[in-house]
């Protein structure tokens, strides 16, 4: 007799980690394989974060921080937002949190009763109906496309907002679609949602990896919202574990006291390190990096809609390109398996973001050098010919 | 309109933190603390494990591991079964977690359905209720004494079995008591719950510090039991947040899935630094420090029994007693606030482990050097005379 619980029906794996694994078993047979797949930098820890890890490791600092995090980084956090963005947020808001993972699962663990609703777009990150199932809500994909910039948006959100919804939750940058949701529209959807008496929740992990203009934070609409960021993308810090939530005052409490029994505490040499992230020298090598794949995204936008995917609004942040394939295939999976079987290329299926025309896109992550991208591209081109 | 979730009125702060806050207050002041309330080693972790960390850090080891950890690391736990228990646990049945919080939100998230109740022992670590009311299952409270040696057995086991119970969970060595289950109760726990179609959880976080005797695992009775543990206690790594959970056979596919939603993958770099947690010199480090807790231990059972506390079992493990404090109030929690204001001792109140008899026990950590302990010891003693 076995004993799995009726939410596991509900959340699913991620597909492209099946592809992965076929992948890797190509690789040991000698296969050349170009990884446009993978949700992460490729790029190694910065080496003053490396640095400070060492330093951190030297010192002996192995044992727990305290739950809401190291106070000295809670602080460095607080001088960030003050000179990134010119927003007050005192650190005592700020939880460091095992990932954004851990900041994703406190946020809704705290604000989801069963039954409750969360407005969600679609495409977007699976893991946030994840976390929502998790606690026994409900979510409601909302779904967005190249009319909406794919994103959220005032009209779509109160299409979508039931009588049971108590949250809605958008990421800026969005996984999978690269779109930046506008000042205007996420000030109108913050209206919204508070007259509903409910909360917004917004992703800001891939900030920082904006292209051509400097993103804002949902928080200087509001102290009322839930923010998620996170130290792996832009700061490049992934296999750490390490992110943060920004928490309206009036859940501070109810937020501590899920932490302290669902994780202690977040990895205590990665809090160390992250101090190093807000130096000059750190903060210049993650503007490199930020070029780079700023370069990265341009050669790769062209070179797709050249051959003939669909991306009809250019996505402004994140690494990723989100292309309708329906031009090759309208079985997006089946067209990913073969790319990688045939051309050696790896992407990522569309069903992994949800079911909003899932079967017709793909998506692309420029995690890798410019030249493999090219080659990827090269490979595409052959294998679409034949 | 603040949306806190129900669960929250049912998920308690550890009181200790509120204590150890006025502790550091009263430190900042300049008084002097002994602390006996602290659930992690004093010592710093080992030296090999520190230069394996370093030397992955030189190398540039800073992306994520595979979702259910690190290959080599998987497979030098199962070496370790193999070895230290001559038991055979296969690698692929042992799932790397963030800290065995990690590994206890696995297993209840995939186990239990809202209204499922899980049978757990009071006093024991809160954590596993709160996990279980995360989950909107219902926990059943199994009280133990000194006639059951502060464990579950068979008769309490079937006396707290309800027809929603599906699992029943137990720690050998326990936290807050140090008390070890033994293996003929083990065994016929097992058998009913198998009877009963239910599961078995088995904490065992604090094996390798047992004193005077070779603990064994509960992986060595069947291999449908979840087992939890940690590289936290023995192994000295609280703050890298690193443990594992061996899963049976059937639920691997739904505990890799929700793995991957709910953290991606435990820490690289402590993953990457606990493989040198099995090489001879970093045993025989712990072996030492083992050692040293046996003899704290040794003395302080002896030296609180002398002043008065109640302590009818000796602790066999783990590095905490569980001491009776009647004799000199019936409130415990204001006991160990004023023994912290007036004497400088912290140790941590009963209500920390749940409701059976909460008001007159207090657990002290031997988690100080012996000479603290001493001094400890000599405070209370003054105090008591007051």
């Amino acid at each position: 007799m076995t004993h799995i619980a009726d939410r596991m029906s509900d959340i699913q794996p991620f597909h492209v980690m099946a592809l992965l694994g076929r992948a890797r078993e190509l690789e040991a047979h000698g296969r050349s394989i170009i990884h446009m797949e993978i949700g992460e930098p490729d790029f190694v820890t910065a080496q003053p974060i490396i640095d400070a890890g060492i330093a951190a490791l030297e010192a002996g600092q192995t044992h727990y921080t305290p739950t809401m995090g190291l106070p000295a980084l809670r602080e460095a956090i607080s001088r960030y937002y003050q000179s990134h963005y010119k927003v007050d947020v005192p650190a005592n808001r700020i939880v460091i949190t095992p990932g954004a993972s851990g900041a994703l699962q406190l946020a809704f663990s705290v604000l989801i009763n069963p039954g409750d609703a969360v407005v969600l777009a679609d495409p977007g990150y699976p893991c946030n109906r994840h976390f929502v199932r998790l606690n026994e809500g409900q979510s409601i994909a909302a779904n967005v496309d190249a009319n909406s910039n794919y994103q959220l948006n005032e009209s779509i959100l109160k299409e979508s907002w039931t009588s049971n919804s108590v949250a809605a939750m958008l990421a800026s940058p969005s996984n999978p679609t690269g779109a930046l949701v506008s000042d205007n529209e996420l000030k109108a959807m913050h209206a919204f949602i508070e007259q509903q008496g409910g909360v917004l929740v917004v992703d800001e992990i891939y900030h920082g990896l904006v292209y051509g203009q400097q993103e804002k934070t949902a928080l200087a609409i509001s102290d009322d919202i839930f923010v998620i960021n996170s130290f792996s993308k832009y700061f490049g810090m992934t296999g750490w574990r390490l992110g943060w939530l920004v928490v309206p005052e009036e859940y501070l409490d109810a937020v501590d006291r899920l932490a302290q029994n669902i994780f202690l505490a977040a990895p205590t040499l990665a809090q160390h390190a992250a101090l190093a992230a807000f130096k000059p020298e750190a903060i210049a090598i993650f503007d490199q990096r930020r070029d780079k794949f700023s370069e990265r995204r341009d050669y790769l936008l062209f070179a797709l809609r050249e051959i003939g995917f669909d991306i009809p609004v250019n996505p402004e942040g994140a690494f990723y390109l989100y292309a309708n394939c329906e031009k090759f295939s309208s079985n997006s999976y089946e067209f990913v398996s073969d790319l990688l079987e045939k051309a050696g290329v790896a992407i990522t299926p569309g069903i992994d973001f949800g079911d909003n025309a899932a079967d017709k896109h793909v998506r692309f992550a420029y995690t890798t050098s410019l030249e493999n991208l090219k080659e990827g591209v090269a490979r595409i081109k052959k294998y679409l010919a034949n």
